[in-house]
């Protein structure tokens, strides 16, 4: 079976990692010619448009992508027939409003916010919701890019003026105790399975350190159970993660991502099964693995370069994950995982780790 | 850095899947065009002369190999240079002969055996040696191919008739309790570090299951004794395995090979660290990682065509590797490992997945 990713970055890379030893054969997508992904299966080198998926698609069994920019316009007839998950997932998350929305729709709770298409609406949104206040931009958004957090009157006339010109969103600062994200798969047949909720530490609004499994049961069965009704309202077939805020002991989803996730590579050797193979179990319709931790995972992202591999690959059970990516700052080069029988052995060797990652 | 490997098949394609996470990239080198790891990296289709070697190794970093039958003589100047473990391994290995008195040099028992150049030395070799025995050629056999069982002077005509033409050997019926191998793995500094032993079961000379760890602490320390014994001497770089009957209770060294092994690829998930990692971070002069079991883990080799994905996948803990080669009889398209916390479990999933398997 043939499957086509729309995005050739680390995501795919992983994803053809993982589907190769189930018999899958990978073709890749991506206007970067040397998009990492590409170093392990053909590369169409071209844009996100119709005209190029079409004739890529054509190619292909079954379409799924690796970024969830991917425009949505550009997925109709046989391209739409064969992707998954289906476009209105990306659709949904794809704008911070809709995204919102929709969450509320479904009963699951969502920071407070305010659509904001003016200067004069983000000056009624503050007034409503108060500072520190997040203002972000609806689409396009990652890793921290298009948001500005407002203190106090002071930091609206910069913040405006920085991200005017497209809709915009305000969004009441969460004082949060952690964040946490959940990564679920969902097969054609309806079968869902859910891996343990991770705890997510971020800086700069980059994802640092994950660690799995996040300890509280009665939040496991609610984000399970909510995640559960986004899917099936979705139609959703594959995996998705929901990032939440945990405030006040309770779950705020804050937004979703319709694939796989930085949040969830530990599964790869934390899980019975990883978040790459059972995204892909689930697309091309076969049975979908086991999701069950096994011990305590910790993944720690490489930022900007790598550091020196035999550092990294001479401290005990660190396994490394290089995306093969030039370095540049701020990009997510690599990551490195760990498994340990007890959280304090992985705390411990996080904290190593990250002196050694500096 | 850029690795070379001659031959294309499943070892390599499992190679390239355990050093992309490393930063490696590969290239391959294979006389068929559709070898089934150039599925996942650059392939040059060519023969394994001087030439072909000299003009691929040009492009390389290191250069290693996933075949023991490449021609010792293709190997020179810098591509010798560059080849990990050393020719040396493999000119030793090529000849059943040569191995086995190699072997014994270095204090290794091994099977009785006797050179066989003609008919009358035949007569002269089961004189000595008795019935049964085995007559193989003493170069390019592999998975029971070019061997034939003598159990009376009436099968030593069309024996000698099938296998004449080439240099010979007879060796002892070795009537073993079990086959075990054992896998190690030696970096350029020295550095050793072995699996647990495996037992093999073979069925028509084809490796038909492995279970790792195999449970004498006395003849692990033996084995890995002699196998490092073995590298030091070859000055090897990389992987080896080492094929033992189990005789009264002892190991008789059968044969080696100077690369990953199919007994071996239960590493993958019932290990820290896989045979395919190891070798290429000890060829990459990369640290090595533990070698240490996770539980009981078995293997069963997919034999001829792959068992409906579905039924396997549906498996709770089956992992299957899919080589990604056609169907043909006697042909190794494919595994599936498990790995269980007891031994009696892991036996009780072999035997279903046997069923299943057919």
């Amino acid at each position: 079976m043939k499957v086509g990713i729309l995005g050739a970055g680390q995501l795919g890379r992983m994803l053809a990692l993982a589907g190769y030893p189930l018999g899958l054969s990978f073709r890749f997508l991506d206007h970067a010619a040397d998009a990492c992904a590409g170093q392990l299966a053909p590369l169409t080198v071209g844009e996100f448009d119709a005209a190029s998926v079409d004739a890529f698609a054509a190619d292909c069994d079954v379409l799924t992508f690796d970024w969830e920019n991917v425009p949505v316009a550009a997925l109709r007839g046989s391209a739409a027939a064969k992707l998954a998950p289906a476009a209105v997932a990306l659709e949904t998350a794809q704008d911070r409003l809709v995204e919102k929305e929709f969450l509320r729709g479904l009963g699951i709770a969502t920071p407070e916010h305010r659509a904001v298409g003016s200067m004069l609406e983000l000056e009624a949104a503050v007034a409503e919701l108060g500072y520190p206040a997040v203002l972000k931009t609806r689409r396009l958004g990652y890793d921290g890019k298009g948001q500005r957090v407002l203190r106090s009157a002071i930091d609206l006339g910069a913040a405006w003026e920085a991200l005017e010109g497209t809709p915009l969103i305000l969004e009441a600062f969460v004082p949060f105790e952690r964040e946490v994200s959940l990564l679920a798969v969902r097969a054609r047949s309806g079968e869902f399975r859910a891996w343990p909720l991770t705890e997510n530490v971020h800086r700069g609004g980059i994802l640092q350190r994950s660690i799995a499994p996040a300890t509280d049961a009665a939040l496991q069965r609610e984000a399970e159970a909510q995640v559960e009704r986004v899917m099936r309202k979705l139609g959703y077939v594959g995996v998705l993660a929901v990032e939440y805020f945990v405030h006040g002991g309770k779950l705020l989803a804050n937004e979703f991502a319709p694939r796989v996730h930085n949040s969830g590579h530990w599964t790869i050797e934390g899980s019975q099964t990883s978040q790459f193979e059972n995204h892909l179990r689930a697309i091309a319709g076969l049975p979908l693995g086991a999701t069950d931790a096994r011990g305590h995972a910790g993944m720690l992202n490489l930022i900007g370069r790598l550091p020196p591999r035999e550092a990294l690959l001479a401290v005990p059970g660190a396994r490394l994950h290089d995306y093969g990516k030039a370095p540049r700052p701020g990009r997510k080069v690599g990551h490195v995982t760990v498994v340990e029988a007890d959280r304090k052995a992985l705390l411990d060797k996080l904290d190593a780790l990250e002196r050694l990652i500096g």
